[in-house]
């Protein structure tokens, strides 16, 4: 009879049985009278030696690492061993064909590939602990987001990715043939979240965003999975605000909860979100920079990657904060739909969440009258006709609401320390790269 | 002061106290001396009820269904009322420009459109209740799909839409322009979950899947949501069969837990799970029909749906279930990563799940080997070098692993009852429909 396989997070809770581990061959080490095996599955690492009689009689030769396979035997207590405890007296079982190395040494702590190798190889390199924990991480923050939210009477909508028209901009999409009629791929649910406020009033969605990204950086890519969420019967954007300050809370947590092992291989401490993010205005912003540092970025349309980052140093020293909400930016950069400050109308009722000192996420309150769309379409020589659907709903009843949206790849990047968000991302689209 | 708002279901809560509801005028009824409104909000219906000054006073003239409002009143008892109790001398406040009226009556029990009106003005029409609840219980299904998956150490995966090479077939595939290279959208997330059994063991994906069906049935969309799990370590297919058994429970109970009120509106009872779901091979299925109805199915290679619902039929009065697991489908009929039959090799370890006759759900074991890859593709004349990217994985060492995809709207349409797969897809896309 075969041993329950248990997991090698749970072998210590074994010791005097005889218990059977699955995994892959992570590590092979061969002493002169002793050969040690580290076997690899998703709970983390587990020990397994060899003496003896065992050790002359096991056919190892062609156990090379990555091989699957099962090992039957007693479990010993061992402070050199990971977790504590090791297999003695094994069986193994072989449960695929012998494997050929992966192109660099899994085991070893630290990743030795190159990033092109690590992405080339992803099916096996993500293997790698130390690669595979930022997708447990990642995991970990999409669960807390949709807690947060369904706590909050939020529903999860799917959307349609293949769009009749370019939806934000014309700029940077994805053009695809659609039963010989032109179509495009999704920039970004927007449009369809905000109509499902007319349905749900509050509704989030965890799916594909695409941008036909001609950057060449660490930061862009042509697919990301996009957080959103929308909102109505809102104020105006500090109710957005609060409701992202409690999700941010709540994918760190949930980090926190569910993916403690990869932190720690990590060494990410997930940030403490406070009970209230500070807040600047845009324009106060860019007078504190102006006054403060050695430029003066009054007059721009938006903040640049240095502004970002003196804002950064400045929560954390003066409010001991990771996060700083922005506010009020000028309307010129950003998209139609939305809502300016009525008290200054050349600035808008949206916002930018930094994140020590980089933009992790946008938001903020839409127009929600049809007039008001109408009015801003006018004004951009923009032709309503394109937007047509969307419209539609705005002119049967739609409240004020506002929302936001979460780059998980960013976030986790953010979050890891991953300097190419690439590293984070699970077989990533980019100009150059189409495969794996 | 603003009263805090409450929502419909919460209104019974506050009897004798002033509270403010929000939402949208769902119906307007002016007797002589007393006017009902009926507010929608997420939560359901609450009556508001003007009479003397209130009625004559408010400037009702404007107020068309569909207008976002805010009222203020006194909770009083009220058998009459929906919830048992409805809001007296209020105070209304518009929070949105008047509403035109909505193409048909949304407060109507019956949806009283054709499907294509619906379809065409989805923002508005989607609002009445019983089309919202089907995608209320779409939200449940997905959420008890994660719970399931998420308690037995399954990992969420996000993976690229956009791929290099057509997958499962040729066949079907939308085409796009990727920086100037042919490239195309997933039919199915298939290799990248298989490739992530090696570094979870046990992933879950919940995504859009595309085919470019030139179908126009009742049944095909050129998008839908594919929930797709993939796990490691198996010993056969009916280790998958029975987590999809888990699976299936868990979306039934999640429905039942989480979208109540929706299953009342459409008066629908999500099914019984039994622990075990009766079973039967292929071969037999197809002997037992020859036997027992008036057609032979015997030499074809798939069922046809007449025999589906034969042996819904047979599940029904025989085992009294709801479900039937077909196992052993013949390997020509299935993709070529489909795993065989060690014992009647032309026969697979594959299966479908029957939900009340028709196909639920395909899943079996998968080829873990390489070598069993190359052959596998070499006998029906396919080129390796198509997959490189996916057969990397099973050179590095894979288990024996399975998994299954339910298709989202599939299984709503079948719990609901919905004619057309259509009705219970947001936005659905398809031959003819690119919008809204």
């Amino acid at each position: 009879m075969t041993p329950v396989r248990v997991l090698s997070d749970e072998v210590i809770k074994h010791v005097g049985e005889r218990v059977t581990l699955a995994g892959w061959l992570h590590r092979k080490r061969e002493l002169k009278s002793v050969m040690f095996l580290v076997i690899r599955d998703r709970a983390g690492l587990a020990q397994v030696v060899l003496t003896g009689d065992g050790y002359r009689a096991a056919d190892l030769a062609g156990l090379t690492e990555e091989t699957v396979l099962a090992v039957t035997g007693l479990v010993t207590a061992s402070a050199q061993a990971p977790g504590g405890a090791e297999l003695t007296d094994p069986e193994l079982m072989p449960l695929s064909e012998p494997a050929e190395p992966p192109p660099f040494d899994l085991y070893r702590p630290a990743v030795t590939a190159t990033l092109p190798t690590v992405l080339d190889h992803a099916p096996t390199t993500l293997r790698h602990p130390a690669l595979r924990a930022g997708f447990q991480i990642s995991a970990a923050s999409v669960a807390g987001f949709r807690a947060a939210l369904d706590a909050r009477g939020f529903t999860e909508i799917h959307t349609p990715k293949i769009v009749g028209s370019a939806t934000e901009s014309g700029a940077n999409v994805f053009a695809l043939d659609y039963f010989g009629r032109p179509a495009y791929l999704a920039q970004s649910p927007q449009f369809y979240k905000q109509a499902m406020v007319g349905v749900f009033e509050r509704v989030y969605e965890t799916g594909p965003a695409f941008r036909a990204e001609p950057h060449d950086t660490a930061r862009h890519l042509a697919q990301y999975t996009s957080l959103d969420a929308e909102f109505g019967f809102i104020t105006d954007h500090h109710d957005v605000m609060a409701m992202l300050t409690r999700v941010i809370a709540g994918m760190a947590t949930a980090v926190r909860e569910r993916a403690r092992e990869a932190t720690e291989i990590l060494n990410v401490a997930p940030p403490e979100v406070p009970e209230r993010i500070p807040q600047i205005h845009f324009a106060d912003a860019q007078e504190m920079i102006a006054a403060d540092a050695e430029w003066d970025p009054r007059g721009e349309p938006d903040l640049s990657p240095a502004d970002e980052r003196w804002l950064g140093e400045w929560a954390a020293s003066e409010h001991g904060s990771d996060f700083l909400f922005v506010t009020g930016y000028p309307m010129v950069k950003r998209p139609f739909y939305t809502h300016p400050d009525p008290g200054r109308p050349e600035y808008s009722r949206s916002f930018d969440l930094l994140f020590r000192g980089m933009e992790l996420v946008t938001g903020g309150q839409r127009l929600h009258e049809h007039d008001a769309y109408l009015a801003a379409l006018a004004e951009r020589g923009d032709d309503p006709a394109r937007y047509a659907g969307y419209l539609q709903a705005f002119r049967h009843g739609m409240p004020p609401h506002g929302g936001f949206a979460i780059g998980l790849e960013r976030w986790t990047a953010r979050l890891t320390g991953a300097a190419n968000i690439r590293e984070v991302t699970l077989f990533p689209r980019d100009l150059h790269r189409l495969s794996p």
